[in-house]
């Protein structure tokens, strides 16, 4: 069912059309992060459909402590219970696990861990994965897997991959299965592996070979992004991108800033997701195209422009700094709602920026100009 | 400039349009409370005009202190800062001197008081008062009063009304000279006086009566819903209202359920406010024609309706109880939005069906069928 059309290369640069049972993404693709069904700063399915949402990214491990993947199962499953049709993906919860859990073990079988919300112990492997996954029914389901530490040792990455490789068989086959199940919701959900390897070269390119091997809906890289340098990280996309099905979405995982993006894009990958934008703008740091500001700052207490002269989001459209930075420093919630909603866009019109840029096939000279702008700092 | 068209009477409940620089308001209206120039919830000016919002109100005290009325005034006034060009009225400042501010000492010249902020020292009296809702420039402008306990003395009461009634003097001759001036951006701003009087008959009866002869643009009951009963509240309103003017608009101030605001219309009552809608949707209380529910309850938490069934609130419209109570469970901002969004839209509506039921000559028959459904609590 799910077809990836490449209709573009411009340099390693991918220009695609990915096809879903919920409609088609056009790539390269930003996807907003909505943790608990939900992004955060009060903005509602109904808002992302104004500021150009493609992906909605839903947070496995959060959903199924709360509110249960098995009453969003009963509810028709999550595009239903949050109200949105276009695509959503969810990750496999094991980042969660390893970052959020207290108590954890680490065994051939999956992981044991305890609740971050009220400790109670919760058994995770590849299959229980993959069940929640299909209980909530997204378009997209991450494969299941470990994400090493930046600074583990080659021995303990290297057991880790093949440990992640064997859980990767296990998903597939566990997925298949569910999709043939009457009971299931969405009966044509897609399955992406996971690159891991830490910043080994040789652990990456084995990894990327062996599991693109295996016909996946898509491939990401895992494991960037937490602590190494953007050096390191755009190294290893250099080696590891490559070795990866061209035919197929490339997805950086949890990456990244704008720069970020715009060097990954140059580097072959095409889906992306991050939680900076709305992090960011809950703290009042706004992206523009001369770098980002924080509305905190004194200086725009009675600054009547919009965060950004021009931008046609519906914060920028109807509300000033001054106003937005009243609210922020009241602490009044719409001060972030109106700041995730500029961020957001930003980012979603920068991916649009680039498609257009591949489609032209001048990605080069736009990546340039943009990383340029964007250095100089805001003008005032 | 300011024109009260009496439409209709309906026994004494009263139908009218009140003309102003900023529009019509049809009354009887409820007016929704955007404390520091912002609906809480995350509510915006823009979500404002999907649930029927006529009349926004915000509260002097809160803007003098953050983010002071004079960079509002330097952006414009409140209506351009906040993006609302419909009706705006502001409060005095002085029911939150005397219920927020810590150390306060009350003078003939007004009152002394410390930030609850910051613990600064302020001084507030009718000048100030109105020199700050003139830099606001709201549409409508309160006077600035005195509201005694609901248990203070006669004596106590007495006296604090007749400051109160010099007070009023004061605003009125302050308001005529800042509407003169060329810096003024509304020079068109209305000035409401207020009545006061604690639950004592004969100062209420007295006080009306004067500061009925002031010819000022509208009149409001102040000090209600304080502390004394339901009961307390309706005699005070039977036996003062009809000694304020027929051909002006009637104010029943921080009032209240949909119960009392039904009562209060039917003894000539056109203008209403209260936190209830905004503040019972945070906690997760909405409002029903059946009665109030709590989302938290877990039997909606596979409840797949909407708040009310049929309401055309951009709430109830998209999104089911399930998915709200889950938002407000995992502390999403969204859900108090979506109830927020729903309870004003509720009280907005209903003033609708008011209104309409008063242009029919219907409004015994619709107020007691109303507030029987209103008592038999949801059905499930
Ligand atoms: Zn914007
Ligand atoms: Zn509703």
């Amino acid at each position: 069912m799910a077809e990836y059309k490449l209709l573009k290369k411009d340099g390693n640069a991918k220009r695609a059309e990915f096809h879903t049972v919920h409609g088609v993404i056009q790539t390269p693709v930003f996807m907003n992060v909505g943790t608990a069904a939900a992004i955060k700063g009060a903005v509602s399915t109904e808002d992302l459909e104004q500021i150009k949402t493609q992906v909605e990214l839903s947070n496995t491990y959060h959903l199924h402590v709360r509110p249960g993947d098995d009453l969003i199962y009963e509810m028709g499953g999550l595009h239903k219970f949050m109200s949105w049709n276009k695509p959503i993906l969810t990750d496999s919860g094991g980042f969660q696990v390893f970052s959020l859990a207290g108590l954890r073990k680490i065994k051939e079988e999956g992981v044991y861990f305890n609740s971050h919300i009220d400790g109670r112990k919760i058994f995770m492997g590849p299959e229980e994965s993959m069940q929640i996954q299909s209980n909530l029914a997204s378009t997209i389901a991450m494969a299941f897997d470990e994400c090493p530490s930046s600074v583990a040792d080659h021995t303990y990455v290297q057991n880790s991959v093949d440990r992640t490789t064997r859980w990767l068989e296990r998903c597939k086959t566990e997925m298949n299965r569910l999709n043939g199940l009457e009971r299931t919701i969405n009966k044509e959900q897609l399955l992406f592996g996971i690159n891991q390897g830490a910043v080994y070269e040789d652990i990456r390119i084995d990894h990327a070979k062996r599991i693109s091997e295996m016909e996946l809906d898509g491939y990401a890289v895992g494991g960037l992004a937490v602590g190494e340098t953007h050096e390191e990280m755009y190294h290893i996309l250099d080696v590891t991108v490559p070795h990866l099905p061209e035919n197929k979405p490339t997805y950086l995982m949890g990456v990244g800033t704008p720069a970020n993006i715009l060097e990954a894009v140059d580097r072959g990958v095409d889906f992306f997701d991050c939680v900076y934008p709305t992090r960011n703008g809950r703290h009042g740091h706004v992206y523009t195209n001369q770098g980002k500001i924080n509305l905190f700052n004194q200086k725009y207490a009675k600054d009547a422009r919009p965060i950004e002269e021009g931008c046609q989001c519906p914060t920028c459209r109807r509300y000033s700094r001054a106003y937005i930075r009243h609210l922020l420093k009241a602490k009044e919630m719409l001060g972030m709602r109106l700041t995730v909603l500029h961020n957001l866009y930003f980012y979603n019109t920068m991916m649009e920026e680039i498609r257009d840029a591949i489609d032209a096939g001048r990605y080069q000279s736009y990546k340039e100009e943009k990383l340029y702008r964007m250095a100089q700092g805001p003008q005032e």
